[in-house]
């Protein structure tokens, strides 16, 4: 079944790579002005403040932060390249806490020329690695699974099926996978995996966007919710019958966007989200 | 284990559309003249000539025809559409005799708009009401599973699972798979489909090229072997470690190097071949 439809923005959250060409602070006043709650913060955002300072302003903001985006990038050609990615991976976590953002959402990393299965375990290796900090801490750890055509240079965990293999490896409570329907709309297990993650209490996150029929570039083409072929509502209903009761999450990375009016841009992700999701 | 290294080209069959300038005819001509034993012939440098016309030719070259590319389809927004697919279908098997192809491949289709489980059934459909005619005719149907960056418009299987899901349904020895590098090299799951479809009797054809890092676009942009990152050999090794010894056809859509020298790219697919593969 899918779900009801949303009748407000109680639970939106934007990704502020959906408004590319703003800093956190032009991101921080055009949500807020919106009436917007939530806001999950990219790394290149905060890093010409530094978290401290992007931490304040979110505070004073009101804006809840639903996640920190992105980590990862386990797999390095030799132990110097996976201990700096390891290093990487612990700056992320003092920057989640420092701005209250709940979790970090990892994207696992791929070398190209490593084989898969090595790659693979590495990334097991290392997020089991990073757990205990993240445990003392208290930030989830999301792994979002990327679409297969990612698998050559960005992640080599492409399902759910394979996060959640990890997740149930692991076993911790810090564990847990981030949902992206872009990612994961095409699996004929999806609906499988979602129930699965509800029941194993590692559904951590959920994230909208659309799938564009045709899509003219793998990274930065992807559509406002309405714009594409994803059953945007029958996957929230999944989400949802799953226990999921978290932010839903709008992720665009479209240079199509980008190049328009951005703040009838968070209009329109306002309209989108509640026609369509 | 990978394969050892091929050391001649005697299983060697080029489709047409790596040589999308070329008529069948100029085809032809330069593999033979390569001394490649085999071709896999796409329907649309068919057309022209008919086939009766083409397999005339065929037939006079000596060239092997690995298959018939390709029909399927399947999904349609009503009985009228799916019915004319089901006619372009019979077309293509009677085609496929015509050339003396003992197979044609199946590009399952899919449909913006309707839902995948839908256009999965439909596709289920399709292939059970096309299997009588091809095993009258002795011509074998390869479904292939796309890549899941095509599920929106192009196929709604897109893993080997999907499609031994349908062979086992279907359970007939005219109905097997076309496993494309292209299409399923990042899935966790491969060795082990690889491995079922020999147990199964179902591995009718294996499809080689490479995917490039960075991938410019999503349909043309395909790698001659060597120029990406998808471990041949090994898949190779999988293969025939399940039995098979069909053709080893290559399959590349490349714009890049549709707008090369033509004849001197077969030599150089000859050299990729006997290098990586």
């Amino acid at each position: 079944m899918p779900a009801s439809r949303l009748t407000d923005t109680s639970r939106l959250a934007i990704h502020t790579m959906t408004h590319k060409p703003w800093s956190l602070e032009q991101c921080i006043r055009e949500y807020s002005r919106a009436h917007l709650p939530g806001i999950t913060v990219w790394r290149n955002v905060l890093a010409p403040m530094g978290a401290p300072a992007a931490g304040k302003m979110l505070r004073d903001s009101g804006l809840e932060v639903a996640a920190l985006v992105r980590c990862g990038f386990f797999p390095g050609r030799d132990p110097p390249a996976r201990a700096l990615a390891m290093d990487d991976n612990r700056r992320a976590i003092d920057e989640a806490s420092e701005i209250a953002a709940p979790m970090v959402v990892l994207v696992c990393g791929a070398v190209p020329g490593m084989s898969l299965p090595d790659a693979r375990k590495q990334i097991r290796d290392g997020i089991a690695q990073l757990e205990p900090l993240a445990a003392e801490r208290k930030i989830k750890l999301a792994i979002e699974p990327l679409h297969p055509m990612y698998a050559a240079d960005r992640s080599a965990i492409n399902t759910m099926k394979q996060a959640r293999e990890i997740c149930q490896a692991l076993n911790s409570p810090w564990v847990g996978i981030a949902c992206d329907v872009y990612h994961v709309w095409w699996d004929p297990d999806l609906e499988t995996e979602i129930r699965l993650a509800g029941e194993q209490k590692t559904l951590f996150a959920f994230h909208l966007c659309d799938w564009r029929v045709q899509t003219r570039d793998l990274l930065n083409d992807r559509g406002l919710m309405g714009d594409g072929c994803i059953p945007l509502r029958t996957i929230r209903g999944w989400v949802e019958d799953a226990g999921f009761r978290g932010w839903n999450e709008v992720e665009i990375f479209s240079t199509e966007q980008w190049a328009r009016d951005q703040v009838e841009y968070v209009q329109r992700i306002q309209r989108a989200y509640l026609q369509h999701c």
